[in-house]
């Protein structure tokens, strides 16, 4: 019995990947800050959007939502009409964040997965929680259980600190995990994309170029 | 008298000690995100199962016993038959983490032992528990205390941060320590296989190379 | 729809970033000591005060405001006249410092903000605020907010430790991230300046040499 | 008056430090988990039971008497009729951490020493006291000072950190310290010995070559 | 309106400054132990009162006048009779240190600056203050700013860890950061100095080698 | 008025220091385990006993006299009729620590210097009452603020991590600092000592190479 897949909406990687996510399944994406995160999470929430996905992007920031969407919106992958009819959902749980405790918000964050009954769930980015809850470990291990219990790719984005390949408190728990690195190289910023894990995958080893334009993330063909 | 030893399940390992895991024994299998620690787990417990030999496998993840096994389904080693007809238990104790204090965590699992009396033993991820326990090296050493009062020969898999050899936490009471390493060489990562420590056994020095496939993990001759 | 920009008023970045900061938008400036962020904060409101767009400088370092001014007046691109005539206010916040808690200081800045409507900001250096409030990511965090409230373009300067790149506690929630650079090579120190990250922005990702001389800071041709 | 030595029982050890441990003395065995301490330990107590020295073996891991000894008797130098007729003493120590404060073992430890008056002391590992006791360094000068009070070689041995070289919470109070290294050269873990501190004595400064053989510990000729 | 410039009293070091420490401003020196902080620090208030300008030499150490001195009066610019005839005060603020609190300490100090209106300030060493405050940072942010509203030039000497640049508690408020560097080269410990930051100044950049002799500290001329 | 001077005791080393230690003066001796930190400071008082100079030795360690003199008496320079007939006194605060607190215990080494008066004092190792008192850095500074005030040359012995040069908790307040250096060299740790400063003294700023023999330690003539 195959696991059954679902395109990742960032050109290049599905044949990385044997052809996409596992559905269902919890995917980590970590990168240092302007790796393209954010721009990976709305790749694949406009990839699903566009087949019919209902999408749910739950944002920790507290942006009004045009803040975040105004940069996303000079993407030539973004389609606006997907937030305006409501196949893509914008939640702000940064509001609750410093007034819900560990339990609360979890189960705020069910309420929000049991409104819109996503396909694909995007939280971006997650590391900022830990600034507000007693036990940031726990509440992750908590939050992907949960995400567990509904049949959807899941994406959690994760800032981590230059020097590191992924947050550490979430690794063991998530059935993927993908590491956007930014190395420096003769003075350049070179972009590089790394599957770390993927259950159930026979998934690429390499470090793969990538490269950010107005069609957004695109891993390149390697050429070592 | 010579130490009596059992088939890993692992192709090309038990060559490297002196023909198996010493039984009974406390075996510490360390890596990454994505080594390939689960993995090496079931297969110990299949090899077992093949045998029938009774093997229990403790998560500590909360997941749904469907989740993790869906994954595992795709290893051509892997038969479902064996956890449908009792061979191998699956338990989860990821639901008593944070509800249960250190000693009742012992207790519990004792209880779990008690009532399948299993020949191996799997407890995935171990360092999971660290989130939740007051004092988790107090808990680590009642932990192994607790197996080795079992006649089993036991898998804790312990994930660790890159740089990391093997959880110290934990080094000193196993009676083994084997390392998943995934080393990044020319832009690609490559997965070998350190024995680092085998009570009783003339073990292998070397690191040797590692191939994750459909048939799960093999141990390859080193090409140096 | 494009994003609107408003020129840096560093010669040779505007190049860099698709023609200027967007707007509205929070950037950080990070660097160690000496590597010119105070300047570079000071350059951003003069040359918006030369168009007429009103700007505000809150110190927190509770100076005397001809302090700090003296050493900025060697500059040729300062011009007194706009702080006398009101177009650049100069706000230290110093003072509140350990006397107010994390929301009053918020709100402290608020007021600020409200008074002066201000197009563009400059809080210089942001962690200083380390040393008395609570929790210092919280009050970034509130802090960040409370600039995307205000449609300007909001500068935060954030002294580092050698080796760092930028201050990780605010990275995930800025708009924009640049460093200023200091490297020792052959025992001279070099100054460098790289776009780490611009939302809605194809930046360069080059390190780019510096110079500051009394014109101010201006970012060189590269010749590597 | 030349200082009074006896023989360590590891093969080319003692023509390394003038013949032989100081006589009394506290030596310290350091290394990382597999590098041969426990082994080290009993070649150690087997070699004076030979000549009718006393020796006591404390065990801090609340093992079972025989799970340990089952390891040790795989070695040629292992002969368990020391254990049978009481030439060695095995105690275990385990079952005391976690319910005795520092004070009262400190004096349960003196209580066994007083009971057997070994001449060839063991307490393996050390380390594992500190997850139970309040101030690990406290209870080490107290232990340390109490062994200097009987007349006796005590060995402590220390699970170290990769990449320490000796626990330094003791190094000081002790006579000696020998260090058992594993360096991974060309994808092999070599193992090594080197006496870092022997009070008294001019030993060699050298790293020398060890393996380990179902003879136990041995000290190689250096071919450097 | 150029800045206003002192001597610094150090041979070699004002041709790299412009011609002297901007009038007024508050000047960290960092070096290790043994770098010459001390004798920086009297080189600096020796120059001041051979051209009748008042200094002031501010002790945190609890030392005995003399004891000090000494040392000192080996050098051939010490004059002690500009301590005689009291255009130097040599004040020690050591035996207030865990007496006072952070505000009584400042009192302290202000109380001692108006007693003797210095234009020449040394607090030497300030980092000694960091084993007796309870929030050391905000003590350096309102001495700093304390000295600020004093018209002198005020040296703050900091000792450093071997591999840091200078104090970073204390370098964003600073208007100057001098380090004095002791590189191991060859077996022989270098001297060097370095300006890392001197606001309204366009400095050296460069690694200077430096030479303590009996006639103090000079800056030589590089001959890379 | 030249520093007046006392031989080290030490054969090579005074000629690297103007012809011996200030006097009076506070020198620390650092170095790792079995560096020669106790060899070096009974050297020390050794030289002085020789000349009729009273000398002190307080130990930290709570070793019965006998125990360290044993090792000490192995080597040539040692003379145990000046311990015999008091000219070198041994004194133990071991059995202090713990029982006494910081300012007590300030007063009894204060106690014991005014019982004895001596012209030359060692305190070794000074680290271990890191493990008894509240406040370490404090003390310390107490502690040579009392040794200050009396017309001795004292050295405090310093155990350090590999790796670090001088325990920086003392380096500043400190007038002298030596360090022993134990470096591996082709497998082989070589020793060498260093002085890192030494007010008033333009001492040698180079790496010199050490022997420890039968006669104690000697500095050799470097050959680089």
């Amino acid at each position: 019995m195959p696991i059954s897949r679902i395109p990742s909406g960032i050109k290049g990687l599905d044949s990385l990947v044997e052809g996409g996510f596992p559905a269902p399944s919890v995917i980590l994406i970590s990168g240092t800050a302007g790796s393209g995160k954010t721009t990976f999470a709305f790749q694949f929430l406009m990839e699903g959007a566009k087949k019919g996905e209902k999408g749910l992007y739950i944002s920790t920031l507290s942006e009004r939502t045009e803040w975040m969407l105004r940069f996303m919106s000079n993407y030539e992958f973004f389609d606006p009409k997907y937030l305006e009819d409501g196949t893509i959902i914008y939640e702000d749980i940064g509001k609750d964040l410093g007034t819900l405790d560990n339990m609360k918000l979890i189960i705020r964050i069910n309420e929000i997965l049991a409104e819109h009954v996503p396909q694909r769930i995007v939280i971006d980015p997650i590391n900022v929680v830990n600034n507000f809850v007693d036990n940031y470990r726990q509440f992750l291990f908590e939050l992907v259980t949960l995400l567990k219990n509904w049949s959807a790719v899941s994406i959690l984005t994760g800032e981590i600190k230059e020097g590191e390949k992924y947050p550490e408190d979430v690794g063991y728990t998530a059935d993927g995990i993908i590491s956007l690195l930014m190395k420096t190289e003769d003075n350049v910023i070179k972009r590089y994309i790394q599957i770390l894990k993927m259950r159930g995958t026979a998934h690429s080893m390499a470090l793969h170029p990538l490269d950010i334009t107005s069609n957004g993330i695109e891993v390149l063909k390697a050429r070592f």
